[in-house]
């Protein structure tokens, strides 16, 4: 939706995987949009189902039931934010309405709060078609779900292209004018006036329907669901943004609502529904983002998480170019690793990378390392594929074990990616 | 060396990673070029060294020894060879010797020899500079690294854009004109015309000195070496394009000399030289080669490799887009998986994609895939990292893993990559 927004994508149409009609048709679905259930009747295995277009309810019989419902927008309980200008962004029907307004009120300014992944690719997008930008966001760095010591190169890079940024710095309100549209946003740093606010401060997810039916909540209260993704009440599933899973790093259940887990999610969900007997292994914590010429992504745990775990962790951030010096169109990488220090296993990885660098790729390579359980050790040897367009003989994430384990073992690395020195 | 005969590199010196003076400067090493070993004293552990300047030679004392004589091309015992505009493509010198060549005699017309990586990159290379551009190969497919039905999209490429192949064809001379330069390659399809020839049709392990001292040769001639990289004559290392390695997926000796494993096995070696203990897990097989906007890959065991090394293969091949419809900038990527049908374990992937669609990227996950023992099932939960600019939600080698699951298991796959149909 971001690059709807900023017309990298042209059409919302495009943005819809699946039509109601293609499901009929290609699949015998039966879609019903602009329905909504308004309750579970577990005992009798029926929801009541609304329909918004009449008002009319119906009971509907199911022998299995998924609860599919995502998650919302995050709303924080300030003043204002109903004010014409001030937007969250879930929903495609938020990216027309964002769309809409920059069109027909032209703003020349824009406040994001929030800046986490949302609120990056909406710096980068409202900076794209020549907004001022002015980022806040409630910790002391940019990016929260990386370590501080990342975080830093993202906000420089933000700071060079324009965006103002306001870290530790609290959402108070959104201030409107006499038209009630939005004039500015109030924070802990003071009134930021603005054209339109954007509010990208996280997701909750969507259980109301599910608690009404006796259906356990857990890690960020979503719904409980076990890794054959049942819930605690028979016949009814749950997957996607509304579920729980486990972090099979940590082995404890979390809730970390993401595209690339839901579809898998939802696939194993249906495969169970329908007989299978199939277990969903959980996640990593593996994400990425793009902001303004910069690929940004995580896996694993980062260092604070990994200390919070229980695990001693030993860290190495190196920086290196992606391509030999001799090779144009490479970039710039850096990479920090986060590993276990009794055993040296791989427990975390950040990537922080021009564009042109393919960070996304080093990033790939390191969430397979620290999803096998790899250490470090196993790194430095893994046998990736090598030729001048695409990295140098030895890659970045191998360098970088190579540096970590001379960390591990106490030893200075007896080579380092600039030399022998 | 093909990029700095194309242009795209302008400078061969930035092809030299060290000089001999930095070595000297940074590290105090005594590095002696123009010098050549005629002999190895291994009892008395010293080395015979003749001094090519000078034509003095004289004895030089070691504690231990590293052979890192790498390898040289192979060169085909056919007339002609010799003739001007007739060139190998191994050493610095042949790729200022080509550039040199072709700035003073402006061939028009180029055969090149071998359609494995090194001829791809020199039709590439050629083309790039408008040479015409004929391929000849032996076997019946061009990249016989790769699976006839993978190698299929190559050629269709490479005829494409205008490079014709000459597939199940003999080299059998070069044929020079009065003046003894090249004016044909005769081979098994008939005589083709051209004002330079290229052959590159692999390379041998440089073993001579090695030999007279009564080191063991292994798989491909090369110097047999133990995972600590130790010949069998004591105080003897060898290390790089001219030692055997170990295939960690057949368990068997193998030979494949590549620059990735070299640096890794160095470093190793260097080590174990200095009283470490360290040993080197060994090779997949993985490589990457770009060829006119065409990614081409593999790592683990190619179909027919993997029948001959006793195991029982399944295999998938599909093509996807990298990047969603509505995200602009991907490319159409080609995947085949081999997995071993009794257990499920990836064996081997290979791939071949545009340019734009970073198939490298998916390669070197599907190699630390096969390189960690995963199985197709795990493989299929994968947690990769999403966004609109890098991949799809599910990434092509998860929807593979999809596949190949579906195929193991007898069953058809609820899920492909165009739909639920």
């Amino acid at each position: 939706m971001p690059y709807y927004i900023s017309g990298v994508t042209a059409d919302h149409n495009s943005l819809i995987a699946r039509t109601p009609e293609e499901f009929r048709a290609k699949n015998s679905i039966d879609v019903r949009t602009r329905h909504r259930v308004t309750g579970i009747d577990a005992d009798a295995r029926r929801v009541m189902v609304a329909d918004l277009e009449d008002g009319r309810e119906s009971w509907m019989e199911y022998t299995v039931l998924l609860l599919a419902t995502g998650a919302s927008a995050f709303v924080p309980p300030v003043d204002g934010i109903g004010l014409e200008g001030c937007f969250t962004l879930r929903k495609l029907a938020d990216s027309i309405a964002i769309k809409e307004f920059m069109k027909r009120r032209k703003p020349a300014r824009a406040v994001v709060v929030g800046a986490g992944p949302v609120g990056l690719e909406m710096c980068e997008s409202f900076r794209s078609v020549g907004l001022e930008v002015s980022l806040v966001e409630m910790a002391d760095q940019v990016m929260p779900l990386i370590d501080a010591d990342m975080a830093s190169a993202v906000q420089e890079k933000l700071e060079a292209e324009g965006v103002k940024c306001f870290t530790g710095t609290r959402l108070e309100g959104i201030v409107g004018d006499t038209d009630a549209a939005v004039r500015a946003v109030a924070t802990s740093s003071g009134e930021l006036e603005c054209d339109l606010a954007l509010i990208g401060i996280g997701v909750r997810p969507v259980t109301d329907v599910a608690q009404q039916a006796g259906v356990e909540l857990g890690a960020g209260g979503a719904i409980r669901v076990d890794a054959r993704m049942r819930t605690n009440v028979p016949g009814i599933f749950a997957a996607g943004d509304c579920a729980t899973t486990t972090n099979y790093i940590t082995g404890e259940e979390t809730w970390i609502p993401l595209g690339s887990t839901s579809r898998k999610q939802g696939r194993l969900a249906a495969d169970n529904m329908f007989g299978a007997d199939l277990a969903f292994p959980g996640v990593q914590g593996t994400s990425v983002v793009r902001c303004l010429d910069l690929t940004v992504g995580r896996t694993g745990l980062s260092e604070s998480e990994a200390g919070g775990a229980g695990f001693e962790p030993e860290t190495v951030r190196m920086e290196a170019e992606s391509l030999h010096e001799y090779f144009p169109g490479g970039g710039l990488i850096r990479v920090k690793l986060v590993a276990d220090r009794p055993s040296g296993r791989l427990l975390g990885a950040q990537v922080v990378g021009d564009l042109a660098s393919t960070a996304e790729k080093r990033l790939d390579i390191l969430a397979m390392a620290v999803g096998s359980g790899m250490t470090a050790d196993d790194l430095q040897y893994a046998d990736l594929a090598y030729a001048p367009p695409y990295s140098t003989a030895i890659d970045v994430p191998i360098i970088a074990a190579n540096l970590l384990t001379g960390k591990l073992q106490g030893k200075p690395c007896s080579c380092n990616p600039f030399g022998l020195d």
